[in-house]
């Protein structure tokens, strides 16, 4: 992404307008601005004239000044500081974020595109280490936060899994911490357990990010996933405020939609409706919490009623090893979110999303593999999102978001226009 | 190796021709082509006439000019286009190669040389991030491809066995091939069924290397392998043209042969003698194929018929896990290459090589460990072109050969002469 | 920590002096010596006159001199020669070091203090990479070498556990050594039996650390062990010789005391206690060489008796799974370091060490967890220490030891102040 589009995108960002209400306060038609927004090497692309730069900034200017007057001033402390856990630079649970620092926090992700995108390469950390140490075995998530570090010039040492000998033998988790933050610089912990990995940061003053404590949170997966949402929507040029999010599958065991609701009720005018067989429905507390801001919540069984209109659709797959044993009443092989229904039931811009894995397996309940080639299917763009999101929160943590700029230089070898064959059915979008 | 010594390497292997005969053409002496060809930090080291040079480069020109007036030009597309799979940058099958794109592969090999025997190092892929999966354990050649990836400068992100957890969700190859190439920026996969690794590489426009799929290929060891044969045979002063290879053991199950016989099956006039027990023969369709090439083939039961004579022994394990059960006809102890059976029907000068690992214990059926210190034992100085042919795959892949001889700088640490307290006996061999 | 404290520590370990003895031979106050030791950040911090420098220098000189004359002349070849293990700069055992060579390594470990103290980076290994051949799992040891070799500028390619499939299939440790020389620079390898390490050493020329060998050594830690007492003493103004020490717990099976033991039976005058159950004495082997050294050495089944009047109380944990089955007569409850006890009979100088994991369960018979916020407990001074140690060796061992401090420069990254938030209990002690 150019200096261009990062600036009218923070700024779009900031102001909470769409490129329609922003193409007309800057006094230009849409089109202008659209052209303004594409990619450097688009043909279509248009530099914007300087003076454009210097309005944009006015209006931050004013806008600032106005918000300080109104005695809603941004916070001027860094970033690490506001979303500090306990006064230290860790990222344990989405309750750490407000809207104002979640979209700094996306900031410094844009930043991190070039480099995610192969364009360019950093080595701002070069010479830390990361210890990834993962009690349970994930690979995804190891592999996204050790390439997000690796991409920032850093060196990764990991552990996977029971062989984890140390705490098998009586180790507590205080020594375990405070041992590893001697030999490294910064943690990403999962733990089967929840709570573990808080215990785990409290004994140690490094960086150190939840990558998943059993039920509890994964924070980086929910901050990852508004992300997406939030630039498939500036694509489109849509706000988060008052749009329509569909929430899909086992809604009571999934921790990526408990957290991913919390940081989306920090938007405004929000419509939910929540889609779960009976016996799986999202806990009263976070209906609660979704109500109590302003919010309006829809619950339903029927996948067809419940997708109708919606701007998001947020499917989850059914994690049968939670709840092994237990009945599941009303869950039955309808609950598969399909092309047919899809192309029944959505609108052609409603964007289709997943935490991952999916069971790609015939007959499974889960979001279908006859989805592939549709663009609106924004799982794998959702994905890849994972690693600027990461590469923003360590460089945030390690306090070198705002050098990291500076450091980019144009990368070597040669990278494929795009990583998917797939991907060309969504060329230009960006 | 110096630059000298690279350019006249790489003249003989495109005119074909053996050091006498180059010399001849040359119209000097073999004794002082010989010391050219030298290690610089030899005493018998020669730099030779900058007449020689430009020469050698007149006869190139001129054997290109012939070849293109005879319609035989070479094709002068970039190597990663020529060996392209279905028109991505992924090596998943020996077939990919003919035999011109194979020698510009060992070009690029032996550029790499200097790194690989820790005189030079580069940094041209720093910044670049490869997935190792192996979804079946094989600690060699992960190690191998990851040393080879970080010799180039670029870090490794690993993943070993039966941690895959996506997978076992029911997550299909597609979905995790795309979101692992969200993360990285060159892929090898390693998985127990044939024809997953090819299914995987559809899934990503990424560089993909296949590093076995069960009873598939593993690439890039029967190129290690004829790299081998042609680096020991250009130090002395053989072709493999006509060469006489002698295959021994498990020819029915062992992908390394079937894969190494379809590279020499692109020589000319080779000699195969193949020597397996009854029931663990060559497939048919290998040996279709390869006298369709106009090679000759013998087939014996016996070690000591089928030895002599030959240039090369290539030696296999009978691995027992493959065919467990079924009787093994004639399969008796004495099917052992020893120290013993070498010295009697072995010439001076043949090689004995192995795609390892091999069984040392006293009795097993597989080369000797006695030959430890028999210089025609190669099967060491094979296992170490794994790096520097690997280094070439990811460099011809990724698009950066051609930049790499100029990034290189010297090491800054202290290396051994030799890397094994044996290699010694080899002195001065190269 | 700064040129002048570095040069300052050296000369005192290289003179054998206290504080009060090193100031009263250079004719200044122990209070002025001690402010020109405290780190340059400290406010108390003053900067000692270019002329004591000078002096420093002259009393050196003087004292090698004498040696020479003497007869006892120091040894002059480069580190990594006078630790060879039978030629080769591999380190198998305590054994290879004596009193001289240990304190030049305790030298090459404190010039890498600011890079373990995140203060500074290196690349000076860049291009290197190290395989972590750990075919017994140990995640502590095995990130502490990792991160020692990244933070040096290399990479590590790991291998764990029973992944590692060729030695099944019966390849002989030569082999296995062999084939992973030829990919790396320099090997740390761990394996369940003794002796493995040393076969494995042998098959090789790179640089090899035995990072434990079954019951056989673990040299690394007992290096470190000893690099802790000497700062902490240094830091106190004490000196080892003379000193008193106490070893508690699994003195039969727990290696980490055996080496630690030879280690110190090469200063002079020691006084050890021995504490064990009447089981797990130290074996008679190691009582001789210690006695034959001139060295005290009392043995008791009593932690209150044994205690007392310990300079440094070196406890261990009953490693139940080395002698399950076995009958551990007299091994009772109160086999417990605990804070009561500690204050009850320790000095306020005493140090608490031990070589972890400790078992940190109510009851167990280990060091305890209401230890946790007593200053004399050294355990994590004693982990951190692994990395400089750590780094040391492998610079030492890949003849990079003299160059590393010119290859420093500044961290681009934030660090916290203290590593663990308890850690400030120390805070100026060093």
């Amino acid at each position: 992404m150019s200096q261009q589009q990062d600036l009218l995108r923070d700024a779009m960002r900031r102001l909470n307008l769409t490129r329609d209400a922003f193409a007309e306060r800057l006094g230009v038609r849409r089109r202008t601005l659209d052209t303004w927004l594409l990619p450097e090497d688009s043909n279509e692309s248009r530099a914007m004239p300087e003076m454009v730069a210097r309005f944009v900034a006015e209006i931050l200017l004013h806008e600032a000044s106005t918000a300080a007057a109104a005695g809603t001033a941004v916070d001027e402390r860094p970033l690490a500081r506001r979303i500090a856990a306990d006064g230290r630079p860790q990222l344990l649970s989405v309750s750490q974020f407000e809207r104002s620092s979640l979209e700094d926090l996306f900031h410094v992700a844009d930043v991190m595109q070039p480099i995610a995108r192969r364009q360019k390469v950093t080595r701002i950390l070069e010479g830390a280490v990361l210890g990834s140490l993962f009690f349970e075995a994930s690979t995804r998530t190891r592999v996204s936060f050790g390439a997000a570090f690796c991409r920032l010039g850093g060196s990764v040492c990991d552990t996977t899994g029971f062989t984890f000998s140390s705490m098998a033998k009586g180790e507590s988790i205080y020594d375990t911490s405070r041992v590893m933050s001697g030999y490294v610089d910064a943690l990403v912990v999962r733990h089967p357990e929840q709570g573990s990995v808080a215990e785990f940061a409290r004994a140690t003053n490094l960086p150190v990010i939840n990558a998943g404590d059993g039920p509890g949170e994964h924070p980086s997966q929910a901050i990852l996933d508004l992300y997406t949402i939030q630039r498939e929507f500036s694509r489109m040029g849509k706000l988060i405020d008052g749009m329509h999010v569909a929430m899909v599958g086992d809604l009571k065991y999934g921790r990526t939609v408990h957290s991913l609701i919390r940081l989306l009720a920090l938007y405004r005018g929000l419509k939910f409706t929540l889609i779960a067989p009976p016996s799986l429905e999202m806990p009263a507390y976070l209906l609660d919490l979704v109500s109590r801001n302003g919010h309006v919540i829809e619950q339903t069984h029927s996948l067809e009623q419940g997708l109708r209109g919606a701007d998001v659709v947020y499917a989850t797959r059914i994690q049968k090893e939670r709840f092994e044993g237990e009945a599941i009443e009303g869950y039955t092989p309808e609950f598969q979110v399909c092309k047919a229904l899809v192309d029944a039931v959505c609108k052609p811009d409603t964007i289709l999303m997943h935490p991952l894995p999916r069971d790609g397996r015939p007959g499974a309940n889960d979001l279908s593999v006859d989805l592939n080639h549709d663009p609106r299917l924004a799982i794998f763009r959702q994905t890849d999102n994972g690693i600027p999101v990461r590469m923003a929160l360590f460089a945030v943590l390690m306090g070198v978001d705002q050098q990291v700029a500076r450091s980019m230089r144009d990368v070597g070898w040669r990278s494929p226009a795009h990583i998917g064959p797939d991907d060309a059915d969504f060329d230009g979008l960006d």
